[in-house]
């Protein structure tokens, strides 16, 4: 049996995460893959009471440090929870934001030092890394247009574009430093071809005997 | 304007935690000291809300890395919006349970790997320890049987006894090796005792003035 592959889906707001998360859900599954489809934070039961925990809006200012701690927490039991185990069982885990973006929001958004989420990365995920990880990238300005029909905001969507334009720099200053495990994909085009350029990446991670099946 | 000092109070189920806190909070207001009463994990309302789910009972197991984190972020939450600023102020805190529960209950209790503990403490406390640590001590079965009144027992007070046996020799072992900073009593003893040698250890830390103002 082939151990599982993880992939992580990240990008601002607007950048179109549901409806491409979906499709690389579908693409997959078209090709005989288990796949399990997660989010975070959270991902479990637990893990959902605490992304609760993170995202209310209440008056008490959020120290950054015990937010950092919070996603980290709810990363842990994720992976000891769905993670792992899918993986272990040699299923496809694809999962709607991990680690990179608590370097995007956190780190480049909030200003933390990333030395400290270096050693919160290392202690929950004991090396375990996605094997491809695909950065939707827009311009946040087009990507908040795109976002303004959801109703209620959480407390992460009422960020200033200065926080967003932040976080759009970490994501992609990350996928830069290691192009072997990111993709970034312009957004900003017709979805066709945000989709087309989405399968060519998928491709490259198929396995010799999914890929002669399909042709 | 002299610094708050830190006062905590520890120890296991039944050692008398909540009656000496009263004792502890009623003997400083006597001579004059601004006393902030607080809990860990608690402290402030979202600090509260991380208690709930920390001590909540549900089927998911609980990872113990995640348990750790979900503890150093309501540590964080209330050290930036209770004991630092009461600190700096002037005002004395006096706290339930503090860093030490954790290396007693997580380190010893859970067998987590205490280097991760330590960089969590250093992280989120960033240097800052309490002036004086009072653990209550008392073999564990007295403690049981006395804590055992209580109603309905969280996912701690749930524990096996062989765990509360472990969470008293982590206590005793970080009070052996820092006796400065600790007071270990005998909460076995009967309340008078216990409180008169609570009042001595109290008595060695006011400065001179308020010594002085109650001869």
């Amino acid at each position: 049996m082939n151990p599982g592959k993880f992939i992580t889906l990240e990008g601002t707001e607007g950048v179109g995460k549901s409806t491409n998360l979906i499709h690389v859900r579908n693409w997959l599954e078209q090709r005989g893959i288990d796949v399990v489809v997660s989010r975070e934070p959270g991902g479990t039961p637990l893990a959902e009471e605490i992304r609760e925990v993170l995202l209310a809006q209440r008056n008490e200012a959020f120290d950054a440090v015990a937010e950092l701690l919070l996603i980290f927490s709810a990363r842990a039991q994720h992976l000891a929870g769905v993670i792992r185990p899918a993986l272990d069982r040699g299923a496809w885990v694809l999962c709607d934001r991990f680690t990179d973006a608590t370097y995007a929001y956190q780190g480049a958004g909030r200003g933390l030092d990333k030395a400290m989420i270096l050693q919160l990365e290392a202690m929950v995920q004991q090396g375990l890394q996605p094997d491809l990880t695909i950065v939707l990238d827009i311009d946040v300005e087009t990507g908040l247009q795109r976002a303004s029909h959801r109703g209620v905001l959480d407390r992460f969507e009422r960020e200033e574009v200065s926080f967003f334009e932040r976080v759009r720099a970490g994501y992609r200053e990350r996928a830069a430093a290691a192009p072997g495990r990111y993709a970034v994909v312009d957004a900003g085009n017709p979805l066709e071809d945000v989709q087309r350029q989405i399968d060519q990446v998928l491709e490259r991670l198929l396995p010799e005997q999914h890929s002669s099946e399909v042709l």
